[in-house]
Parts: structure tokens; sequence; C-alpha cells
């Protein structure tokens, strides 16, 4: 079991096979600065090797998701010289948010997104990376960044692989809002839940399936899933098919064949202590 | 027109321009032994140079469609060797459904799902390469391989080709089961009938609608399908061109456009003695 | 600001930051015709580089948007050989469309389609390349290509990128015909509204978010939008990073963080004479 690092804009809790990653700074709606980029990264590195989490939930402080950019960052950015052979910093600011998504799209761990309130620009491309998306009634999603005479440069891939070109190309260009209605038609997020009740037991199912699958397994079917569409079907099947057969001759696949035909739950579907409700 | 091969656990039928398939391993709610794979591998080659032929139902005998792979191949592969240069069992298993798959989804013919009761592991793969799918109220899908300890292998990407990586993530790391209501919202389905009366009636309609398109037009339009995202849009639209003065210059398209002309139905749209009803 | 062409298929009209334009065939429910291709590419290439236009707004004369091909064309093509050494007439009327919508597809400006009425074969597939599709109660959307023995050539690919290959084998291959409600549903529009009120109404108002979005922040997010999936993301958001540190130190930048800071709205929303209502 992996000790957590330390951080100023998280606070991370484990609960049973779960890492609770809470996004803090209410003051600012819980904008995306800098420094929460890089403590993201640090997390989602960190765990990725420790079988003891096998999923991640990631939420706001005090009722909003993650406002989009810092404001000061973004001052702070523009203070500094595009530079002598030095990438701007504007680059680097914006990159290193990117660089954080892709980590966290690609995490061998389950990755569920709690959305509440704000879901803005940064936050938006956040929850489209997530395996799971849960919503509350206040949420409220956008990409206000033409708006304010700049791109959405790492969210709108992200928003285009989550709903389509379709849906993505009116959201951008007119920079819209919309609310968790719009957002479970789109498929952008899988369940609005309608009160703080519905929402912590949507959570609390949504782990229990997670304990229930096997571990291994799960990774594997994560990593294959984004690789669909990015190469041949055909040797992405050829792939698989090995991937199959060491996973059935693994220790996984004969815990999982002797617990289906014992009736008995497999190991990996424990509950541990801290799993107790 | 072909001779139907003789088949164990496949029931064949013709009925005027279709050919009904029936999964017929009711003891086992249809679940796809090596057998079947390789006795629907045989049908789709046989009946792929028939023109009698244009539409292909698939559905499951006593209420299920398909209940996944067959457990009995599973043991018999698991008391088998990985073998001195042969590929493991578990390999060829796997990857002979992936191959009669992805033979089906690209078939000439157009296919039609019949979904009820249980749509499970390699079921739902087989269900996601159908060009029209309809389900009964019983539908249930469900990928349930991480939670016996291996991996969707030869059925995610055909998911994810479906109903799109947002929707499958969900699906295959929770291990999750999904009633039709939320098949139709996420596309997996396109129709979900009320009773088995609805459900016969969408399949007559849609066996109506295949037969009054044109055969070659409709097999050229469904291989143009597949071919969009997997090559440079400017040379796929530069062949397909060609391919419409073709079609228009051949003989559909003269009896197509005489047809539209002398308000008749045309040659193809004959109702044979088979199609009464 | 450019001279707008003069044009015999189609009315052109300025309103403010748009142009709107009609397509004037009603005799023929505004079939695409090859001078209204020609036409349509002409006006898209001419106000590419024009600034004080943003929007365009096509829509149908007389309550039809499109009803595909026209007979005529057709009929004159038919009358001309195939040529030696020279193309194919079919092949030149044909591939000609294709290169008119690849042409909307890609516009710098924001493509706002009003659907009602017949929008068939050309027209469904011109509604697929817009950036917003709004549609009235009346309309009807049909690739009827395959019942006259001809293929949906260069349409059947944009509504693949619209709407994903599950939907598209359906109405391709069965020939099928849906009204707004399944058109929602399919993400085929964005909006379906009751009446002309309605209708009206949500033109205006994504015309007025067209409006609050900068000029060339816009142009770029949609190119940056149409890169998506047809190259590596890694590169991709390099890319992007460095097009987002460009438009920060920009004009628009400059303006829109200012603007925001003062809380006013940015020069580039300043309401025209001619958006006045």
């Amino acid at each position: 079991m992996t000790d957590l690092p330390h951080c100023e804009t998280l606070t991370l809790a484990r609960q049973g096979h779960a890492l609770l990653v809470t996004l803090n700074r209410p003051q600012a709606r819980n904008a995306m600065s800098l420094q929460m980029v890089a403590e993201l990264a640090t997390v989602f590195t960190q765990i990725n090797a420790d079988d003891s989490i096998r999923a991640v939930v990631l939420r706001g402080s005090e009722g909003h998701f993650c406002a989009g950019g810092d404001i000061k960052d973004m001052a702070g950015a523009r203070s500094q010289p595009a530079g002598d052979g030095e990438q701007d910093p504007f680059y680097r600011l914006n990159r290193a948010f990117g660089h954080m998504i892709q980590q966290v799209n690609e995490s061998a761990k389950v990755v569920i997104a709690v959305l509440e309130g704000a879901v803005m620009g940064g936050g938006f491309g956040l929850a489209c990376v997530s395996d799971v998306a849960i919503a509350g009634p206040s949420v409220r999603f956008g990409l206000p960044e033409t708006s304010l005479g700049v791109i959405p440069a790492q969210i709108a891939p992200f928003v285009v692989e989550r709903i389509g070109l379709t849906q993505t190309r009116r959201l951008a260009l007119l920079g819209l809002r919309i609310d968790g209605e719009e957002a479970i038609r789109l498929g952008l997020v899988h369940q609005l839940c309608a009160d703080e009740t519905a929402l912590n037991a949507a959570i609390t199912e949504a782990l229990d399936r997670v304990r229930h699958c096997a571990p291994a397994a799960t990774a594997n079917t994560k990593q294959l899933l984004h690789r669909v569409g990015k190469e041949p079907m055909h040797s992405l099947l050829d792939d698989a098919a090995e991937q199959f057969a060491a996973a059935v001759r693994g220790s996984e696949g004969a815990e999982g064949t002797m617990a289906f035909m014992q009736k008995r739950p497999p190991a990996w579907a424990e509950t541990g202590p801290d799993d107790q409700h």
C-alpha cells in the first residue's frame, strides 16, 4: 500500500479499494491551477502500481466540480515573456493540463467522476476522461473559451471522443452551457441523480461493481477499449485473443472459474473492513 | 439457389428473400459453442454468392438470443496444454469467434438481429454487428467477463464501434447488465417492441424494406459505410463517385430509373410466392 | 465586405454578421442541381476571407430544405457517353456535390442548417455538415438511393460521421425515412421546434451566441475539432497548445481578458445596425 503524496489543492482519502480525490479550492470553485494539475498527475502516477486501489472517485469540494482554468495562473503566465528559445509559459500551462487528462484517461484504475455545479472548461475536459460519470441536479457544463477569445485546446478533443463531433460542434462553437438532462441525452454523463442521497447511492453501487470485477482483467479491458479505432481491427483482435488466453490461464481466470462453479464470490470481491457500511 | 448446409446447432429456413437462422441450443440458452461458431461461419460463407438471399434474420430459440460462450468448450480447452509451438486452445477458441463476427459484420446481406432474453458476452458481440437490431421486452444485455476474471476480448471492440467509447467504458468495466430501454437510449438496438406481435411486425417491415432496395446497391452501400473513418475522406468519396456512376449505368440503376418514371415498383421489389402472408 | 456573387438557384441576404442562403428552386422542392452545387461552392469560397460574415444560415424556400439530386441533371448525364478518357458525367455530377459538402463541412464560418419538409439524399448530406441543425415540425429525412438502384455515395460517409455507423446502417440499407423526433434521438439535429415562431427564435439565439464568440477563436476551434481522430492525440494536443498560446497573446485573447476583467462585452459581441430587432 503506497503512501499517498501530500497535496495542497486536493484532499485524499482511502475508502476500501477506492481513493477519494477531492478538488479542494472552494474559494475558486475548484478552478484548475497549475499546482492542482501537478498534484493530480502525481497522485495518478503513484497509485498506478498500487494494487490496493482499484477505483478513483473524483469530486469537487462544496458543490462544484471544477470551474475551469485558474485566472491567477493565466495572469502569471501573461507577465512572463514568450521567451528566447524557451517554451511560451501559456503553452506549458495549457499542455500540462492536457498531459494530465491523457494520464487520467488511460489510468489502469476505474475513474468515477461525481459532477455537481460548475463543470466548465478544464473541468469539462476532466469529466470527459472518466469511466463512469455520475451527475447531481445542480450540474452545469460549459465551454466558454471562444467567448473569452481563446480556444478549448486541450479539452475539445476529449469532448469529441466523448460525445462525438456533431454535438461538440454546437457546444464548442456557440460556447454553450447545458444542464444534466441534456448531458444525459448527449451521453456525456451516465447517470443523473435527483439529490445527494441518490448520488451517494450511485457512487456506492459503482464501487461495488468495481469490487466484483477482477482488477487485472478490468485494467486490461480498459486498455483494449482505448485501442479500438486506432489500429486495424484484425490485429487488435489477434492480440486480444492472446490476452484472453493468458487471462483464462492466469490466477484471476482460475479463481473466477472456480468461484463460478462453486457458486461463491471470487476472492477479489471480498469486502475489506473499510468497505463496511 | 444454394443448398443450405446441414447444421446441428442452428436451424435454417428460407422465407422469400430471407434466411432465418435460429441459434438452437435452448438447453444452454443458445450459448455460443465452437461448433455454432463454425456453423455460422459456414452459413455466411455459403450464402454470400447466393442472390436469392438478401437478408439474414438471426434469432435464438425459446426466448433467449445467446447467453455467451459455452462452458463445456472452455473446460475442454482448459484440459488441453498451451502446446509446443501450437496455438493455445483458448486463443483459437476466442479468435474463431472474432473471425465469425467480423464475417457477419461485413456480410453482403442485410443482417437483422432479433434480441430477446439473455444477450450476454458473445451474444452481445453478435448483436453489435447487425444492420438492424430489434428487441423484445425480455431482453437483457450484459458483459460479465471481468467479473469472471477474463476480458471481453473479441466483443468489446465491436461494442465500442456500436455504441461509442463512453458507454462501453461503463458497461465493460463494471460488468453491467442493461435492459431494452437503456439499450435503445445507447443506440445499441434500433427498435424495442412491447410484445411478440409487435416484434414479428417489425421483422416483417424490415424485410419488406430490404425487398424494396436493390440488392447490389445495398451490398455496395454497406461496404462503403464500413470504410468511413478508416481511410481519408477525399479518396473514399472519389471511389464512391466511381461506384455511383457504375450503379447508375448498370442494370439496377436503369431499372430503378425506369420504374420511378413509370410509377411502378422495380423488378427487385416483386413479391415471390414465399413472401405472401 | 465582399460583393456577393449573382446566383440563380440561391437567394442571398446579409443580416448583421450572418449570411442567409436560401436554396431557391421551389418548383423542384429545392432539389440540388449542378448549378446549385456550383453556386454554393462559389458562395462559400467567396465569404471565407470576409471577416464581416461569421455565420451562414442555410434554408430552403417554401417549406422544404432540399429533396435530393435533380432529375433533369441525371437525365442530362445519361444522354452523354461515358467518354473516351473523359470522366463519366455521372462521376463528375456526383463528385462535384461531394466536393461542395466537404467545403461546407470545413468552412471557417459557423453553418446553421434550418431543416423543414423534405431533407432527402443530397439534402440529408448537406444537413450533416452543419455546425448547428435546427428542425421544424414538418421535417422528414430520408436516404432513398438504394430503392432507386443507386448508392448514397457522397452522402453516406457524412451521415456516418454525423450519427455513427450503427444508425446509418439501418437508415441507408433500408432506405428509411425518419421524422424530427427520431432525428433528435439520433443526434442528427440539435433542436426540434414546434412551430415557425420557435424556429425563428432558435435561429436568432444561435446567431446571438455566434456574435458573443470571438471569430478567429471560433474558426480555429472548428478546424481543431475536425482533426480529432484523424491524427495521434498527442501531437494534436501539442499543436493545440501552441494555438492556445498564440490566441491568448493575440488581439482576441487580449480583448477577451480585458472585457472579462472590466465586466463588459468584448468588442466582437457589439451589435451592428443590422442586428437590431
